[in-house]
C-alpha cells in the first residue's frame, strides 16, 4: 500500500510504573526523499519486544531513553521505494533500526540487506536477527557452559528465552525453563524439546523447582528478574554461571530503593553497568602459589608492600585473638599468636 | 620452652552468631611420635584472620565447618623438634596447616620450608603467606584491572585489604581504601600511600564517599559486605570488576533471610559459591553479528531452532503490542507488527 504521508508513533510522555497507549502519539509527517547515495524504504514489519520499555525512560533502566517526540525506536524490515545507493534497488529487503514510522531514509551504513530466498524476512527480527543475536550472544560469548550441567532458563517461553533455551540444548545441556502459566509451561517441554518447566505463576512454584532441580544449577540464562530469582538463585552449584539478560519484571519500576539491601538493585546495576563480579577459593587455587611468591617476595624485601604485625604472647591467647577482629577492638594489622 | 604436653585449642561449641571464649575449649594430649617418613614440629607463630569465623560453623559460611572437638584451623609457623624425612632437619622452620595445638605431625606433603634468613618467619603468615597470596590472587587472576582507573578496597587497613590496596597502587590503580574509625583511615594514607580513604564508622561516611569518587569505580575489592556495600554499588561504572573476597560483616550472621529481594544472601552465594554473573550490552558486541549468522542461519533453515512468531496487522498497533509484553496477556511468541 502506498501511503501520502510518514506516519510516526513519537513517545508523547515519559510511563509512570507500566507503558500506557497515552504515552505514545501518531503524528504524520512529510515522505523523505532520498539525497544522493541514500535510500529511501518503507518499513513492512516492526518488532515489539519488552526492552522498548526501556527507550521510553522513568523505569529501571539505567539507559538513556529516546527524547519526547521522537518516534520509538526498535529494528524493522523493510523494501527499498527509491534508491539513489550503488548497493541498493528498489524492492531490496533491508533490515533497519528506524523504529516506528512507515518510512525512513538510510545512507546504507545502518541497513542490512536481506535474502527473502534464504529465510522468511521475519526472522529476520527473530531468531536471525537481533532477538536470535542476544540469545546466541549470551549462551556463546561469556561463559564457557559446560555440557552436561543444568541450564537454567527464565522467560523459556519468550523470543531470546527460548532461543537460548534451545542453544542450550545444542550444546548438550539440561534444560530447565521457567514459564508463566501452564499453557506456555508446556510449550517448553512439548514443542522445545526442554528437559523440564517450571510454572511461576502456579501455586507449587517452589515444589516444582526443586523437582526440576535435583542436581541444582551450573548455568543461568536470566532474562526477567524480580521475585523469581531470589527463589533459583539458592540452586546455584559452585561455580555456577549467569548471563544476566534481561530484568523484565523490573523494567516499569520507576523507582528501584538504593543504599539498602535491596537485591534487585544490585541486579539491575549488574545490568545496565555490565558489573562484573568473581568470587575464589583459596584451596582451589593453591597452584598459584609460587607465582605469587614469585612477584610478591622482592616486593616485600623491597619495603614496596608494606605490612602491619601485631603479636600477642601465648597459646591459650588464641580464642580471645580471634574475637578481638569482629569486636571492633583490633588495629587491623595482622594478628599472630607467639608460643613461647 | 619445652612442653610436656600437646596442648590443643578446640572447639567446644558452635556459636550463637560471634564467637565466644566458652566456644573453645583448651585440651591436653600426648606430644606424638613421628614414624618413618614424618617429622614433629612445634608451632610458634599461629595466625589469626577472620575467615576462621567460619570454620566454627553456625555462621553465613556455606563451607563445611571442622567438627566439635577437633582443633581450630588455620595456618602457623613451626620449628621441626624430631624428623624422620629426609627433606627435613631439626631446627628447620615451616609454614604448615596444623591449626590451634602446640605439636604436630606431618609426612612433608602439607608443610613448606621457610628460610629464615630470606625474610622473617611472621612474613609467611602475612604477605608472603596466604594472607598475600589472597590479595595477590584477587587482584591477579580474576580480573584484568586497567591502570588509570579507580579501585576500591574494604577492609583497607586489614592484613588482607592493605596488600591489595597497595598492589593496586603499584599496578597503576588511583586506589580508594575503606576502613572504621579515623585513626585506621589516617593510617591508609600516611603509611600506605593510598590516594583516598573512607571511614564508614563516620557520620559523613555517605558524604566522603561521595568526594573520594569523583570518577566512580572501576575496581573493586571486597572484603567487608554488610551495609557499606549498597552504598559503594551505587558508584560502579560501565564494565566495573569486582573480587568478592570477603564478606567479613556477615560471617557471624546464623541466618540470613532467603527466598526473599535480600542483597547480602546474593553475595553469600557468589562468594562460597563462586558464581560468576555477567551481563552485555549489544549495542557494544554488534561485531560478533556475522560470527553468530554463521551458526544461527544453518540452525533455523535446518528447524534445529525452533522459533514462534505472532503477527499483528497494522502500523497503529504498535503501541497496544507492546504493552501486551507486560500486562500478562502475550503468549511469549516473537511479536511482530505487520503493516500492509
Amino acid at each position: 500500500m502506498k501511503h501520502m504521508s510518514n506516519r510516526q508513533i513519537v513517545l508523547a510522555a515519559r510511563p509512570d510504573g507500566m507503558a500506557r497507549l497515552s504515552d505514545f502519539k501518531a503524528v504524520d509527517t512529510d515522505i523523505p526523499s532520498p539525497k544522493d547515495g541514500e535510500v529511501l524504504f518503507r518499513n513492512r514489519l516492526f518488532s515489539v519486544d519488552p526492552y522498548q520499555r526501556n527507550l521510553m525512560g522513568n523505569g529501571s533502566s539505567e539507559w538513556p531513553a529516546i527524547d519526547i517526540g521522537d518516534p520509538m525506536g526498535g529494528p524493522t524490515v523493510g523494501v527499498v521505494e527509491q534508491s539513489r545507493h550503488p548497493d541498493f534497488a528498489v524492492g531490496d529487503h533491508v533490515q533497519s533500526w528506524s523504529g516506528w514510522q512507515r518510512y525512513a531514509l538510510s545512507d546504507g551504513s545502518d541497513i542490512r540487506k536481506l535474502d527473502a530466498d534464504a529465510a522468511p524476512l521475519s526472522t529476520a527480527l527473530g531468531p536471525l536477527g537481533l532477538t536470535g543475536f542476544t540469545a546466541w550472544y549470551g549462551m556463546t560469548k561469556l561463559h564457557a557452559f559446560k555440557p552436561g550441567g543444568t541450564l537454567v532458563v527464565t522467560g523459556a517461553a519468550g523470543a531470546v528465552g527460548s532461543t537460548a533455551a534451545q542453544l542450550g540444548k545444542l550444546r548438550g545441556l539440561r534444560v530447565v525453563g521457567v514459564a508463566g502459566g501452564p499453557a506456555k509451561a508446556a510449550r517448553l517441554t512439548d514443542e522445545l524439546g526442554l528437559d523440564a518447566a517450571i510454572d511461576y505463576k502456579a501455586a507449587d512454584f517452589e515444589d516444582q523447582v526443586r523437582r526440576a532441580l535435583p542436581d541444582g544449577i551450573d548455568a543461568f540464562f536470566e532474562n526477567v528478574g524480580g521475585p523469581i530469582f531470589p527463589v533459583l538463585m539458592e540452586y546455584f552449584n559452585t561455580d555456577a554461571k549467569m548471563t544476566l539478560c534481561g530484568t523484565i519484571a523490573d523494567y516499569s519500576e520507576t523507582e528501584l530503593p538504593t543504599g539498602t539491601n535491596y537485591l534487585p538493585r544490585l541486579i539491575t546495576l549488574i545490568h545496565y553497568r555490565f558489573v562484573s563480579i568473581k568470587a575464589f577459593a583459596i584451596p582451589y587455587v593453591l597452584d598459584s602459589f609460587p607465582e605469587f611468591l614469585a612477584e610478591m617476595a622482592p616486593l616485600v624485601r623491597d619495603g614496596r608492600i608494606r605490612y602491619g604485625e601485631e603479636f600477642i604472647d601465648g597459646f591459650d591467647a588464641l580464642p580471645a585473638a580471634l574475637m578481638s577482629l569482629f569486636d571492633g577492638t583490633h588495629s587491623g594489622r595482622k594478628l599472630i599468636v607467639r608460643d613461647r
